[in-house]
């Protein structure tokens, strides 16, 4: 029987760490670290920089995983992520059982290092759900999310005083256009500068790409006068990382 | 000229601060902590736990500054919050000009902790900006909010895949009932469980009290049928401690 452990660890600076988190890994008995699939080699990398930065027992063992790809061909999308999914539950699984002896599988603490926080879109907790047998608990571990980041990163509030906000993807915005009954949304998972779909009138942009990692690169506005400055500069950076993470908060005029 | 920090702390569990947290405090010359105000003395007394169990650098003073009330019975709300707000940047200068020798207010770093995330339903960065003469620099250090706690001790996450959410007050809810466009919503700030005035229908609550502290409350369920549950429960524990702080994720079925 394990005990899972999912550890929020921020969104790319070490820093962002809990004291929780820390402890928690550290009293895991192995740590699972993926090591392809995201195409993003530096974020490999930076898993294994926080964990050796951070791990000082001995017995905690960091076994890295070949992540899976997910078949972006597949005609049905979920049925597509599905697959996905339970191909990763099964390799957790297969790394667990050769990693730890008969003994320590008794009682076994494995830890699963997840960015940003794992409650927010993130499929850590659902693949869990997965694990034949299931694992005795699963524990979610708090993280700083990419939201918290970009807020601090241009000083700013998430919410006006009192006043909602939405958070939500870019194919939301695209699909749905302004969420109603919010002036303020933050959009995420947007791969096509979703902005451009709106009406940019009265509106401002915080954008942010690599929040909190030493790429960082911001820019903000209003949404008429920058967003074509944010579409260059993205196509930029990400030619020149090869990857590119980033996450924007629109705020319009508060209707009267 | 000082530079302003503004540090998250978290929830309430000391393990929240992040390593950034704990560099800042230590970086700082002077950390301001409120004494009264909340009338909770419970958390008056974590600051200064948490200040206690990090703060390493002995030349970083740790001073302690009344908090103003807000007169409540002001007829106008806003003017009544604007006075406040007035009266504590008056405080944090005051604070700030008696504790820093001329020396070091010329170059000084001036912390304040925050609770949870600075960028979420908090003033102090309103404050901030009426602070006279004003700071060279305001910074922000994200903080692990209520609502990741609440995710994590219900070990849940935030969103549906691909879908987005709300995040809105009591008040909000009670004016404006289920936000459109959104069926998960977080309800923060309500001291009148608003949740009474929706539809319960296909509705499952996720509640927590003192989430991350060591009084921690989480109740579950489909709305209906917990929902009473809770409002005792909350009673009860308020009355108990004196105080109450809580937050809840509101999710409902899908709409096809
Ligand atoms: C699969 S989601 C994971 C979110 C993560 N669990 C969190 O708490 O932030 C990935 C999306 O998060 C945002 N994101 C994550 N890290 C980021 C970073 N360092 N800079 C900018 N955006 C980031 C981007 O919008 C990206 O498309
Ligand atoms: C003024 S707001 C501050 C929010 C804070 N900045 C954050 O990041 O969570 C206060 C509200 O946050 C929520 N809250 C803060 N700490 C909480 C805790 N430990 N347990 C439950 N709710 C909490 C409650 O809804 C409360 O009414």
């Amino acid at each position: 029987m394990i005990t899972l452990v999912l550890v929020g660890i921020g969104t790319g600076n070490p820093e962002h760490l809990t004291l929780q988190a820390i402890r928690e890994l550290n009293a895991a008995d192995l740590i699972l670290i993926p090591s392809k699939g995201t195409q993003k080699a530096d974020l490999a990398e930076l898993r294994h920089t926080i964990c050796a930065q951070v791990v000082t027992n001995s017995a905690t063992r960091m076994v890295t995983f070949d992540m899976p790809r997910r078949d972006a061909t597949h005609p049905d999308y979920h049925k597509g992520v599905d697959n996905w999914h339970e191909a990763i539950a099964q390799i957790w699984q297969e790394t667990i059982t050769t990693h730890l002896t008969q003994h320590s599988q008794q009682d076994c603490i494995v830890a699963l290092l997840v960015w940003g926080d794992p409650a927010l879109y993130d499929s850590t907790l659902r693949i869990a759900s997965r694990l034949s047998p299931p694992p005795r608990a699963v524990r979610s571990v708090p993280g700083i999310m990419s939201l918290n980041m970009l807020a601090a990163a241009h000083t700013i509030a998430l919410n006006d005083i009192g006043a909602p906000f939405v958070v939500t993807t870019g194919r939301q915005l695209r699909d749905h256009g302004w969420p109603q009954g919010a002036d303020t949304v933050v959009v995420m998972l947007d791969g096509e500068c979703s902005f451009q779909q709106i009406d940019t009138k009265n509106v401002t942009i915080y954008w942010g790409a690599y929040v909190g990692m030493a790429e960082q690169i911001l820019l903000s506005g209003p949404l008429e006068q920058v967003g074509q400055r944010i579409i260059t500069t993205r196509a930029d950076a990400r030619a020149q990382h090869g990857w590119i993470m980033d996450i924007y908060l629109l705020r319009r005029q508060p209707s009267a």
